[in-house]
């Protein structure tokens, strides 16, 4: 009899996101004519730039003639044109990210859960509360301690180390999902600083960066002196270019990334983690491939800003209105999220039902991120701009003195 | 400090494909004019299906309008459009499997590695030997015992079980890589008898499905009876419809298959796998699924079929070259690949060199399969039709009498 993995156990019996779509199955079925505005799942919505999909439909002109055929990749860490042009969009902020040290994935998600399979079960964990799940679900399914560092009002919802606290991995995110927060270069170094006191490795979440407007803002973890020896970044273009559904993001392990055996041996993580993903792993769809490339070319930098500053104006639409309402909110600026307490002391579920009921309004509990999202509540910026407008009008009417 | 997964250093130091891509980059360097040809590693040549491509196009065309565009898969598990096609494929041989029991992958690969997150660490794992270096690679990645069964000379290198031997999981693959052996309906049988007396979960790599032309011959363990309460099933379109580079697969974890928990509790193997893709992957490409799709059109029937033709051909050139030459060897039929008894005893990475430097052919030392491969070797039928005359043509100059 197979034994299971039954730290699976010991997970939150179902997935935010799926609670979330039950919910409001139930309500429509009850409910037929309500017309519904989501706000929940950071979905994008705006279409795919036309120079990324003109490119994907080329690769796809070239698996179809034999002489542009392309089968394996003799890697599976992406296409040489795909890594130098991640390797240049990080040079265009100021981040120094050789291509060699770039393995292209399907998306930030399974990088952020596959990573694991390189350390071993008894590492301390520690997590931003709150936090996208993903961080705490894949470790909770290794068997992993995870710890939490308090991200709250005090704070801005940007959690800072404690020196008394001792861990081996730790999970950051900025700009932040679910609270829009972002660390300062100085933050980051603080951080950095923690991690190698603690000889810790860094995960650094950067999906969000395309939102970030604040020249000192740092928008990978890399423009910041010390990050190479200490972290792994994880970016993804579902945000960035709309690839929620094309599949396409990249993992950063740096070659100067070296931890110590229990036999006092200098690891490089990049070859564990080449070693892991050539095992399982067989790259990113050509095709898909050739549409990433050209997210980093002059027109596509061109098309995906316009989008991008389309996101960024529903996020102003949505926090003029909380300014209006005086209701206390991170995120909105450098970030598609806006995070809010729930008004009139209200639990963030209770807040869900609320909003759903009252407003057709569909949102995210910051329950559902960790404890310190109890009372607060997730707005993304990736709806329609109307549609984003009606759903503060309707805020106003709810809530409005 | 960070607690390594020191099992990675149980792995061979080398994956077989990189050391053969070594080997032969170190020979054309010193002999730039050899005109080599590649039967090694299993990569497809022929361009995917003109209405494939076309049903890709499609795809990318629909992601660039809004009114079309798709974001997120709401469960990661593939559109229910391409989960009705697989299931629907299934059927057309005589297999009821239904869509629900199916989630759609990047890949046999990244499955076959990632299904082992919902065993637990303790259990025995049973690979037959030859096998496909991933069986064995992500099991000693997660500290799993890997025992063998003996696929050999004697057996047409199609191992049975051993009833002495105890085990929980066990991997089978048919047509099978790297031996092209098949299983009959009967040999499986005894298979799923002997899961069910050990209760034991058999992990079933159905890739190489489409090349089985005799009819008693099954494509899917689901044939069988008995299988759906043991077996998991994992397919994939590279080697039937050229998706090496295109990167879409199948895998079936049927509803009926129910694991006991430590605690007594009746745990259904579909739900944990459904937990483990919810936290970690997030589905394939859309434009990507659209293309799979087409494959399981009429149209696409067809034109993929006739490039199963042209391979199959292929493998038939090289089988009666080696009947003339009376080298012996299993598969040629129903598969792919030809694997063969080293000519002279060599030993299968000398035989390897031999090849290379006097017929400047490449194959699979069938030593990187397994200890049963030790003095047999692996060629693929992917080739071009005219390489492979040509290859064959060396064959007979080298081995010829």
């Amino acid at each position: 009899m197979p034994q299971l993995n039954e730290n699976f156990f010991d997970l939150e019996k179902n997935y935010l996101f799926i609670n979330i779509a039950k919910k409001v199955k139930a309500f429509t079925e009850a409910n037929p004519d309500a017309d519904i505005i989501r706000m929940g799942i950071g979905d994008v919505t705006l279409p795919i730039a036309k120079c990324v999909v003109d490119a994907m439909k080329k690769g796809a002109d070239e698996m179809g003639v034999k002489e542009t055929f392309r089968g394996y990749e003799d890697s599976g860490a992406g296409y040489d044109f795909l890594r130098e042009a991640v390797s240049g969009y990080y040079k265009s902020f100021g981040a120094d990210v050789p291509a060699d040290d770039i393995r292209i994935n399907d998306g930030a998600k399974a990088d952020c859960g596959n990573i694991v399979d390189i350390f071993g079960q008894d590492n301390i964990v520690l997590v931003t509360d709150p936090a996208y799940p993903v961080y705490v679900d894949t470790n909770v399914m290794s068997g992993r301690k995870v710890i939490y560092a308090n991200s709250n009002e005090e704070n801005g919802f940007a959690a800072m180390p404690d020196d008394s606290v001792k861990c081996d991995l730790i999970y950051l995110c900025s700009p932040n999902n679910p609270t829009g927060s972002v660390y300062t270069r100085e933050q980051l170094a603080q951080w950095i600083a923690y991690a190698k006191k603690n000889n810790a490795v860094i995960i650094y979440d950067a999906a969000y960066e395309a939102f970030i407007t604040d020249d000192d803002i740092p928008r990978s973890i890399f423009e910041v002196e010390g990050a190479k020896e200490c972290a792994i970044e994880m970016c993804s273009l579902s945000k960035t270019a709309g690839f929620t559904g094309m599949r396409c993001g990249y993992t950063v392990v740096p070659h100067e990334l070296v931890v110590k055996s229990s036999k006092g041996e200098d690891v490089q993580l990049a070859q564990l983690w080449g070693r892991r993903q050539g095992s399982k792993f067989n790259g990113v769809s050509y095709p898909v491939q050739c549409a990433a490339a050209a997210v980093f070319t002059e027109e596509g930098q061109k098309q995906i800003k316009e989008n991008i500053r389309y996101y960024q104006n529903n996020a102003g639409v949505i926090s003029r209105t909380f300014d209006e309402l005086g209701i206390k909110y991170t995120g909105g600026k450098n970030s598609p999220y806006i995070w809010f307490k729930c008004p009139n002391n209200m639990g963030s579920w209770e807040f869900f039902d609320y909003l759903l009921e009252n407003a057709y309004v569909v949102g995210t509990p910051g329950e559902g991120f960790g404890k310190n999202g109890e009372g607060w509540f997730r707005l993304t910026a990736f709806g329609d701009k109307d549609r984003t407008v009606e759903a503060m009008e309707r805020f106003r009417k709810l809530l409005g003195k």
